[in-house]
């Protein structure tokens, strides 16, 4: 098994021209799984429909190439928002199966993928709801073939109720059912399996409120349109084929370009002595995870991050967009904000794959 | 004469504490000129009137502190957007009278202020407001004591005609007085003083559509609040006092973190070689203009700049922030968009203010 | 022939659980024509996708209940923006074939569509392309079996090209592909086809600019994802079956509830002597176009719809949608904005569908 | 002493001109009380300073006309928002001394103003700050020289924390700093000094939850930017002076236009037999404070008042403001929107002050 990892463009949510092109070398009966990391350009409000439309276009694009059955060994993770510096676009994952396998020396990409079963209403933003996140990032780490410490990271998607049906279970529970809550459970969910958050600790009141409490190599989602917790777990993985690694790094805040720049540098990428990236074409992915300290502010400067017209995440993306894209020298990376239970208050995880042959 | 330039916090727009502290050790009858140059943080759309109020409060404390004749020799520039990774602040501008006058092997910064008489509505984005701001520059290289060479930076002010006023001037005129094609005649204006833009090439036709003309040294805002052009120009001139620099820079387009080092770099400053500054406290002022290619792309990506519900500025500043941040370590810069005839289409204006003894 | 009218909900763009519900009483194969009326939830702005979302999701149903064939004899109207007292819902049309023919000595409602060929990027917002929307009219006359005076209302669909097309053909194309101004030559085609303007009247000098040149039954909408125009057209015809008719009305202003009370009078609504409509089950479909001055003012007042950070038709649309769920005491009510030569300007179309036994 | 109340224009926030104008008949030392109750244009979100940057210009214009004394005899509401058919307008009261008294057998409307002492940041959201509300409505009553049942309207302005000082007092005390949180105390306050609350009700569990505890003549509105609870009180007392009085009514929810007219007739305006308003001369000011249900849905349809990127008092306040203008045939009304513990729940409030010669 080898994992290939392609960027390809949408012109629109709805649009799958790109994605199809660079689909076509493969083999669908040989894809053991297929994932799509996807960011979509809506508004990134409650009203935002484009990630809905880009996945229903993308699953009749894909089920028409390769059949339903194909489907049904796909993840999904389309997140909406490409403010600044960033363009609409995705990564198409495969793990496509034969193939000469890997060097068992050296260790490559590997990925694992996972679905738990639905979450009833009164689960949702719950501990169970955490301890079945962290049974479903087991259950792709076994998929992935690989043990905890292979993992580079875990991409959670946890559902959320949507408002009105949450007004219908009323106050007590609404409080329950915010984006920032369901991700805040499904960090120290995927924390747990990892070894990284203790399961005592793991309780209702430290849901959003001890943000010393997080996982070191979880990105999570939340929406509304699913009911259960999707896993797409990435690891390097010994005797795994392909010429791809991952590596994670730190960031201590939002604007922290050296955080990027080290992890780029850990993943084997090579800068001048200006601190210029000078072999960009290694890099074929990078996924960050930025946030912003609970006050907004920013090295000791008050930012309007926090409070303005626009949602937090959009500044943060686009700030991010605009350090991330001035390094490697494209805008095709896959940023997303909001880190609670991922990194500590205010800072940030990266990750990026590159090609080490 | 010596010219300070001193940064100031502002709660919020009508906070002017810090204001007062800052410009507290200075003898009001001693300040030959004053400028402000401001950030304020309202939404940045055609019902913000953060920059309105931030005036009105900085007009009632200065008027109170040093009385109502100060006002006669301030300048104000006051510009709304903070959005991304920039603090809402303002940079302090006093030419101080007497002192020690500066060596005359050496230039040091020097300021310059004018304001012209105030245009009708049928000169307004016509080549008779070009020229107006032409000459408005020359009192003001006047003023300052230079030649068009000494300088380093013209900001224009320029006036915009309300929606409301042009809806009675009918369509024929509404074409005329955009924000863009206000500025487009200011930056062509103080190209034509700069002996940067052929005063033969200012043709009505060439305003907003031969992008290809531009001024070098020009930063222009526009406000509706105003019926006059109010030019602040900032030099370096041999025998000037104090121990400030200015120096210039170009950016190819917004995320091109290269020319803002590389600006640092000229102006004196120094980097490691991870490429990072290690001397952020030597700068004391950093202003940016920066622009995005008219198709929204950015090094060959498509981007959403301008194709979404932000109105393209918004992404712009709130993604240069990032970079701009990350390299200076403080929020504390002055990030403006549209560079429409300030740039080539896509680029960008830098420059900043160093301490230079 | 007998048209059916019935309005269905969607609690999201991509839900289709209700049409399917109401279309379920209907033989596909005895369907002559269908056609959807759709208001969406999304921003409405440039990066809103619910309409697309809205119809991909509708296709997808209404094929696999009736065929792919059915999509052939469908007409769609998506049409965004649920501001203030508006349900997201939908408007089925069904022209059902055989029944019981109509009396001969009324007239009731009849339903004719048509679509162009596809429009070319140099046709666009010119005379051409208002004529190909005139012939199409005609097409649709044809269809319903109508003359120009049966005709109630035509709803005209015509393209724009994207931003980033026009972006390619270079500013002096790209005035011509705002959405105003596509809907300008939409609605003049429209009148020249059903006589209310003259066709010597229709040159690129007028469009967008002779505001009281315009059509009096015709709602005009425009839409990037399309390259021909679609005219889906209601007309009371003389032996038409079913049971519904059709009334046109107009709005002296946004504001003018009694126009729209006087329509509702016209087709045959009764009111108490307190102004209450006693017979609000009569009414089937309401469909209102409403438009602002171009100074914004309305009753001698300033307001901020044309000065503010929303767009002008979402202020328009939800002030139109209080006044009209207020008399009517239903949310579901099709109300859409910017009349550019469909009405004075300012002023604004109604149209109702009753049933009349 | 006798009311007058006169409405006033403004051309942008900071314009006090027409205000100025309106003023200039009256002598300021005859002025008891002066109080302005203003709609600002701003966005109306938390970067929105509209408001502050209108009360400083009045305040500076009022302080010039009659001397920084009449301040503190002056009572600001401003608030903004003025979305749809809504014009920025303001509403000057003022209570005149001397004059010929009025007729003992009647009552006229009558005006009075309360201070509280500054709130501190552990009362704010507590049952005690509702008890300085109710206090001061007292010291307002006494003020106005009226009881608890000649009050027809409490105006109630109520401090917030801004978010930042939010932030230092941590997550356990944020949820006591909301708007809509520091609206209920309010509102409850003000319940019990009328005695349409009773005082045992008032807990800290009931705040913002138990929607059917509220006041009937209240209109809370809250502001960050001041410490002390503000009263302007509205009553009709016998033997005022003047010829207005005031009337106060009940919307059973946001389009309920029938309890608009209620109001209005028994105001003793007139209608025809059609519903139209005969007399719109007689209105001197209207007031309306409407709602919204909990799940979002009107009249049984569901909205996306709730549920998209504009705040649900956008779209509230655009669609009143299409039926008020509508029946009045004027965009001068105040309307504001949330009505937590004011009304029932989605129900709202309106208020008329009429001449009655």
């Amino acid at each position: 098994m080898s994992v290939h990892v392609i960027a390809y463009d949408t012109s629109d949510p709805g649009d799958t021209g790109d994605l199809m092109k660079v689909i076509a070398c493969f083999d669908p009966q040989r894809i053991r799984r297929l994932a799509l990391l996807v960011k979509t350009e809506g508004n990134s409000d409650v009203n935002d429909f484009s990630r809905e439309y880009a996945m229903l276009s993308a699953e009749i694009a894909l089920s028409k190439w390769g059949g339903s059955d194909l489907l049904k060994r796909a993840t999904f993770l389309f997140s909406t928002g490409c403010e600044g510096a960033m363009t609409p676009f995705g990564y198409l994952f495969v793990d496509e199966e034969g193939g000469p396998s890997g060097d068992a020396s050296r260790k490559a990409l590997a990925i694992g993928c996972a679905r738990s079963r639905d979450l009833t209403g009164s689960e949702i933003g719950t501990p169970a709801h955490a301890d079945v996140v962290a049974q479903t990032v087991n259950d792709a780490m076994k998929d992935a073939g690989v043990g905890a410490d292979d993992v580079a990271l875990v991409i959670v998607k946890t559902p959320v109720m949507s408002h009105v049906a949450s007004a219908k279970l009323g106050t007590a529970v609404s409080k329950r059912i915010t984006s920032a809550y369901s991700k805040a459970v499904g960090a120290l969910g995927a924390g747990v399996a990892l070894g990284e958050v203790d399961r005592k600790c793991v309780v209702q009141e430290a849901f959003d409120v001890d943000l010393n409490l997080y996982a070191r190599r979880a990105m999570v989602f939340s929406g509304s349109e699913l009911d259960c917790v999707e896993i797409m777990l990435l690891a390097n993985r010994v005797g795994a084929g392909g010429d791809l690694r991952i590596e994670t790094g730190r960031m201590t805040d939002c604007i922290d370009a050296e955080g990027i720049k080290n992890m780029l540098r850990a993943a084997g990428c090579a800068f001048d002595d200006r601190g210029r990236l000078t072999d960009p074409e290694k890099i074929v992915a990078l996924l960050i995870k930025a946030g912003i300290a609970p006050d907004g502010s920013l090295r000791g400067c008050r930012t309007t991050i926090k409070s303005s017209h626009l949602d937090m995440d959009k500044h943060v993306r686009a700030a991010v967009s605009g350090i991330v894209s001035s390094i490697v020298g494209t805008c095709r990376n896959f940023i997303s904000a909001n880190t609670v239970h991922q990194a500590p208050p205010g800072g940030g995880l990266c990750a990026c794959i590159v090609r080490a042959p």
